[in-house]
């Protein structure tokens, strides 16, 4: 099979993990830093992954489905329907919000694009981790890299990442 | 960028996640087995979602990874290490054994192999959710729908899945 | 204060956790078990966990309390207002039937009473954790110690845990 | 039984969880704070929750069964051996800091005394849950209540309740 190209099927090369983190209900301004975001992941040759629903998480995931990346949602309720359109493969986890925690621990750094509370558990269990988290316009918390635009978070993580 | 073909990146279009279920200490007859339901579920054009441990679980992605399937391993660990080395999407939960009831949530059939009483709670997560649960000399529990073979295994899932 | 009772307050000496699970919808004679169960588990100074609901759940807490006992409730739900009216502590997990995992956990033994697929995965997690489980007509599964009435199951149990 | 008063038994009558959350390793000053934090929870009949570890955990735990009061350990590990020797029920999870949620989840309100990540995490859950958060030299969170000692905060947090 190796060297053959499938309909449907390919080899999967990608090996890095980034996290988008935000809220659902975001301005206009944000989500479109977000889906820059993504697309920027996904030329990057990293595969995105997310909470899996609306506002930040939906624009990032579009932003790198529109690049041909592979988008993970982890999502908190009980069915795979829940998930944006734009998401490849469902974790469905019914555990509600207590998912955060594993999209902190199954990413290897987070940008963080704005976000409420939610978001902030998930920085704060990244940041325990040790985790690279890079925030824009996100909460000031000691340990997060602060960037004020989509090209430079997302430079900054593969530069921490080494890659 | 449709239509374009990068190096390490692919469209995405399998849509079924199935898990395959057992032991990590297993006999050889049930670990090729196991590898054959793999390879069969990529074959589909199916993901295959597992454990992403050793044993049934790493049999099962050694055989789809061999028909160039993507594979995903729900950890119980802290760290991605852990996963073996056939798992392309590590999740890493954190969770212990409490990552179990992720495995049967997240897949749309599963198929268990051989497996001991780790493999029965997710059984039983799976029938309660009242997802077809396949299994090849596995628990028998009312709900289970026997097979002794992995093409007739594979060949029950995706029909009961309407595919 | 020691040695003082205020109302309300008391010198918590229990030491064992005894887990009752089981349905929620069950017929009349298990629930008079499970209330003999929880009864029982109250006079001999253990402490009774449970899934928190209805059914042998809600029979079994009514029992401890008949005796003064101290009832605590792993809930799925966000809200402590699902459990029900004999639950002491409810502990509200959020985390729907991935809150099973942690009713075998805390239990220093286990007695099931009846119960479907979700009994069925806190015996799994329970014999995986080499915990003591006693059964009154619940699943057949290698592992369990198998009784027929309350007063033999409870004092098994106590006999398993030496005490 | 009822108006009966067995050793070890006691008819349980408090009503509030209130959690106390921290660091593991703190500072004397802040450590005397839980403590207090600890005993006042407990005069007022409310039932104490925390991670059930060291640090601010044990010490507020050592206040409230000071004054008599009850002890919820809701614990990461895989082991009861782990909770600090004032936590009279051990919750074991096994979920590691994913047990962060249920301690937001499971509280009426929560004390924040110091603390690092883990506890910026438990603030965040409980104020996205929309719980009183009092804060004694914690984290500059908006939504957090701020306060300098344990006397001020435990009655703020018994206002809030509106008892």
């Amino acid at each position: 099979m190796a060297g053959q190209e499938d309909e449907g099927t390919c080899e999967y090369m990608m090996k890095q993990l980034i996290a988008v983190i935000g809220g659902r209900r975001t301005e206009k301004a944000l989500l479109l830093q977000a889906e820059e975001v993504g697309r920027l992941i996904a030329r990057n040759g990293a595969t995105l992954i997310c909470g899996g629903l609306g506002g930040v998480m939906e624009a990032a995931s579009r932003g790198a489905k529109s690049e041909g990346g592979l988008t993970v949602g982890i999502l908190p309720q009980n069915d795979a329907k829940s998930a944006n359109k734009y998401i490849d493969i469902p974790i469905v986890t019914g555990l509600g919000i207590g998912r955060n925690v594993i999209i902190a621990r199954t990413a290897d750094a987070l940008i963080a694009v704005g976000g409420e509370y939610g978001t902030l558990s998930e920085i704060a269990f990244a940041l325990q981790m040790e985790k690279p988290v890079v925030g824009i316009r996100t909460w000031d918390i000691n340990g997060i890299i602060c960037s004020d635009n989509a090209t430079d978070a997302v430079a900054r993580v593969f530069e921490l990442l080494g890659s």
